[in-house]
């Protein structure tokens, strides 16, 4: 996979790609990334970006010509254009699964005020990271990147990414480590008992109970069996008594 | 305000402090930012700052005691600690709006499959960013410390925070900026008459007709005028037609 990130400003993305599993999924070649700086693609005098709005209003807009000009320097029949703006689909798992698949993901980041309302229809997606305000698309570009590298093969070891929130549609159970007692906390005892069913069971039944309490919309499309129906149905009744 | 992030990768945040406006806001003494390392807090061999899980089960789960030694280190009675889990709640722009009237934030990262469950109870929020799986915290506290520090006074020029999309509940209308014929696509004539009411109500009626479009979940909760209930009024007779 390659991305590529038009930006206002690269060496945003020094210290991600330099950090940990990315850094080691690049080492080994699993992706290509290229933060590309489209200031110098201006025409303007001053390698001016941006002007002041039609219509008057604070603020500065990006203008069409620099950023357009370097997406078609990068964009190929291969590439998926993705727009960083608020008013795009909110990213989710299941976006960053569908762009874990793709051959070259082209970023666009705005910044200040925003951009020329002519630059939207040049991306293929437009995608919100939340409902919140961003100096720039830089971190939202970051997170978006994160999540969909680590889907990669080998970026991390595959059993490791299975039992993760969101990854079966629930939150994670607890988990615990070494120390067994640490200030007067100790780990619930199911999970020493060797019982590798019951300790399974245990899990999944912290998991949807969690899930329950916190994040009850999950349990809507969550892939859930029958026992774990049974399960969140005794629950229900406990509530009810 | 102070930030301190307790994370194993410091210099994940390097980027993110020496850009643009978090660069500036900085140096003008605007906040304080510390990426603190708990592993050197580690009283195991070897630096070790993670175990396997009790019960079994892949990867390694972050232990108590590096982590919350690094904690109580930095923390004081000013200290908001924030734990960055997919079981939190979701951060949104009300989110940073509190949390940028705090005097220290303190944010958790955790790191590969997650920490020992003890770790929890020792914040005082748990925040997500979003329902999606990242291979740490860092890329999530880094967002939200630039949607935090951005609303900083003497972060960015007041003026120019009012008009995004979100500070007042809808989307933001379509910027345009020059030239006003970009390839065959031309701007919208209301914004050249140089009428300021009129621009001002086609603004607002952007905002609302995109909001109602793509985002109808945040009319809700936006703060409407008369005139704006009637022109939402509108739009639905038209789809009625």
């Amino acid at each position: 996979m390659k991305i590529t990130v038009l930006t206002l400003f690269p060496e945003y993305f020094d210290g991600f790609l330099n950090t940990s599993i990315i850094s080691r999924a690049r080492e080994a070649g699993l992706f290509e990334f290229e933060a590309l700086d489209f200031r110098p693609f201006t025409e303007q005098k001053h390698g001016h970006v941006d002007d002041s709005p039609y219509g008057g209003g604070a603020g500065m807009v990006l203008m069409c010509q620099p950023l357009l000009d370097a997406l078609e320097s990068v964009r190929t029949k291969d590439s998926t254009v993705i727009l960083l703006s608020p008013q795009g689909t909110t990213f989710r798992q299941e976006t960053a699964r569908e762009l874990a698949l793709k051959d070259h993901l082209i970023f666009i980041c705005g910044h200040y005020e925003g951009f020329d309302e002519r630059i939207r229809r040049h991306a293929d997606i437009q995608l919100s990271l939340g409902d919140f305000v961003l100096t720039g698309g830089e971190p939202a570009a970051q997170v978006m990147c994160d999540a969909i590298l680590r889907l990669l093969p080998g970026t991390i070891r595959d059993e490791s990414s299975g039992g993760d929130s969101f990854s079966d549609g629930l939150l994670e159970y607890p988990q615990y480590t070494r120390p067994y007692d640490y200030k007067g906390e100790t780990v619930p005892d199911i999970l020493l008992s060797g019982h590798h069913e019951n300790i399974r069971r245990w899990r999944r039944q912290e998991s949807l109970r969690r899930t329950r309490s916190l994040r009850p919309d999950l349990l809507e499309t969550a892939d859930l069996s029958e026992s774990d129906v049974k399960f969140l149905e005794s629950l229900a009744e406990e509530d009810g008594k």
